[in-house]
């Protein structure tokens, strides 16, 4: 333990957490398709431009700009048709000057083109079949076959460029597509595909081992008898697992003996990335706690006391570069601690620098909210659209009380050198 | 097609389509454990009080209230402690007046008790050995050992219930605890399980078949020729099942062929609880997916075209209570019709009622974006950190463009009755 704070404001403590830990856990080869909410290990570059070639961004015809300047309903531009670009296919054709060629939204452009007419602008000249959206002229009113070439009127110029894709317009060849780092959502995967990355190098998930103590804790399976009450923690703990991309490992209930909750602690920390010890609530098993992560090795203890509420007996830790954390046993406590320590730290473990944005939102206070200066408190609250924006109002509760955030949809934060916020201020809430 | 609207607003697409769905998918039963994200088949009630016996909230001791009436530092009450109440046992023993009983945070109290002193707030009287947070009276110097009955002092008064929760004080008995509808978070896994339900009723999950159809479609792996894209929409849409808690089926990319996309759509329909065709974008595709669709069955199409940017030409249906929808072609507005239409559906299936919030804040725009009248405009955009809340900046591209998808955070959501929107106003935010 060769640091000891008793008690540490929440970013500090984070900060000295994540001093301790291994960089990054290391790296996997996966398929892009099944890489949803991994992180990316190393910086993933474009290896051709986006598009690849010249694209219609519109349904119509490839002309030469110029040929339409000054082309109105009244005075129309007259063009030869003279074929049309399949789409899938190279557009192996040369425009002279007053041709054009039939083209489709996202079709390529013949290189002599420079923009698109769309069809809604143009009329074919005499008897005409439009069949599928796709106009052709006709011939002895037979079914419909392309005979080109053919002549339209076009009532609108076009300038260079319009209703065309450039090349390497979405992505530039070689340029960064995204970071180290970075968590991936459907449009990265997307992204990647488009540009043939069907495989990546993604962070490990971290596996985080669970052990819960306490004489009074049975399994929820069970029947609870007088002063007994069922595990609550290794599954909320595990569902916030299962949320920020780690895997949860559960150990079950340790009992309140040191020998044992040293074993199964060791055990356990062996075979994971990161280890949770949801502890008894009272003061002998914190104690124990401590002893616990400091037999683990080194450094062992950080700290022992967050300035938050709820939840200031936390006991946070590192051994060998892996997380390991004591949480309060009352759930709230823990699960507000957990989303404070273990969730930026299964990020961290991924490589993320950048916590997601995603669960936090800005709301305006409903009603005021007492709190002490030097400590950061989370207040569980519910959420409804406002007038401007969300409208927190607090659910007050004891942290003892599971169903105060089941009730909640996130929780307000107290800055820590406020005492307390008024009614209408605007405040942090982070989901829950 | 009974009902035909070119281009209705989002909301009134929304109910139409809701309309024509089957009320909600078959329920299954599983293990609450795994159930972190599932939706409740049926409303939960609690079948006993939490908690089930009065617990203390601190280490100290039980005792009758009125015995510590005016006690302060410098005129104690005194007490006898006759026992200690150990965690996870019943607390068998009957407080007399003047009497005490030791507890542990979490422990049970005794029913002549009604409050709790805390630990810190009392001196045992005489020698005292403090072992792992339990006092102890001191016997000739010998390893503690409990000595019942000692003497405490006690420097301050409690009141009535103070330091205990109450029986039923988290849920009553009978009380409902989640409606059905509900999407299940980790503090619910936790509130479900400490009532003892382990297993429960949730919808299934509903089975997303998704075809590509385009020919100038290729799949990821492959190395696009002239004029050939890889498959994007596939994947961008599966992964947003996903995030919505459905299962995507993805059936690869169908040729641009009636028969083809009939057969390969009625395949599909069959084997799953809704399709989405990712439609090539030329018109003639489209109105190849409005045939395809309403050869499947009743319904059919409900309406060919949404009025919001980007994204207008998409196709919403329905057949025989499940989803169809045929959206377009390019990737930016395949998603946010997704968002719009089959995101709401996925969870609509498994029962939701109203729609997560989670997904959605409100920022500050930081310059103006001009809209439409009578169209929702969506607008990429990526959100900071500002003085009073977020702040949204826009992200403008074109909808063919995945990357400008890729560098966003969200989406900027414009409202349908509005001609654009001035810097410096709050707008909804939806993240993406």
């Amino acid at each position: 333990m060769p640091e000891f704070f008793n008690v540490l404001p929440p970013d500090e403590a984070r900060t000295l957490l994540f001093q301790h830990l291994t960089a990054v856990l290391p790296a996997e080869t996966i398929a892009t398709q099944a890489a949803l909410g991994r992180v990316t290990a190393v910086p993933l570059a474009a290896p051709h431009p986006l598009p690849q070639f010249q694209r219609s961004t519109m349904d119509g015809y490839a002309v030469r700009a110029s040929d339409t300047h000054g082309a109105t309903e009244s005075l129309p531009a007259f063009l030869q048709v003279i074929a049309e670009v399949p789409m899938g296919q190279a557009a192996n054709l040369s425009l002279q000057p007053g041709q054009a060629a039939i083209v489709h939204t996202g079709g390529m452009i013949p290189d002599t083109a420079d923009a698109v007419v769309p069809v809604e602008h143009t009329q074919v000249m005499g008897e005409q079949f439009s069949v599928n959206g796709k106009q052709y002229a006709a011939i002895d009113g037979q079914p419909p076959i392309a005979a080109f070439p053919f002549e339209i009127e076009i009532f609108k110029a076009v300038a260079a460029g319009q209703h065309v894709l450039q090349i390497g317009e979405d992505v530039a060849q070689n340029a960064e597509v995204l970071p180290a780092g970075h968590i991936l959502k459907p449009q990265d995967l997307g992204g990647l595909l488009a540009l043939g990355i069907w495989q990546l190098l993604v962070a490990r998930q971290p596996q985080v081992g669970i052990l819960a103590t306490g004489d009074e804790v049975i399994p929820p399976e069970q029947t609870a008898g007088p002063g007994q009450i069922r595990d609550i923690n290794s599954y909320t703990i595990a569902g916030m697992v299962q949320k920020a991309g780690g895997i949860p490992k559960l150990g079950g209930i340790i009992p309140d003996r040191l020998a044992a909750l040293q074993t199964a602690a060791a055990h356990m920390l062996s075979a994971c990335d990161m280890l949770v010890l949801s502890a008894g609530s009272s003061v002998s098993l914190r104690d124990m706690t401590v002893q616990v992560i400091d037999s683990l090795g080194s450094p062992g203890v950080l700290l022992h006391g967050v300035a938050t509420r709820p939840g200031k007996p936390t006991i946070v830790g590192a051994v060998n570069g892996k997380p390991v954390l004591g949480l309060p046993g009352n759930p709230v406590s823990a699960m507000v601690q957990f989303d404070m320590f273990g969730v930026p730290a299964i990020y961290r473990l991924q490589g993320v620098q950048t916590m997601p944005r995603q669960g936090v939102v800005w709301a305006r206070l409903s009603q005021n909210i007492a709190s002490e200066s030097g400590r950061e408190d989370y207040v569980p609250a519910r959420l409804e659209d406002g007038p401007d924006g969300l409208v927190a109002t607090p659910v007050f509760g004891k942290s003892n009380l599971i169903y105060t955030l089941v009730h909640a949809d996130g929780l307000i934060k107290v800055p820590l050198n406020k005492g307390g916020v008024m009614a209408g201020a605007w405040v942090e809430v982070r989901f829950f």
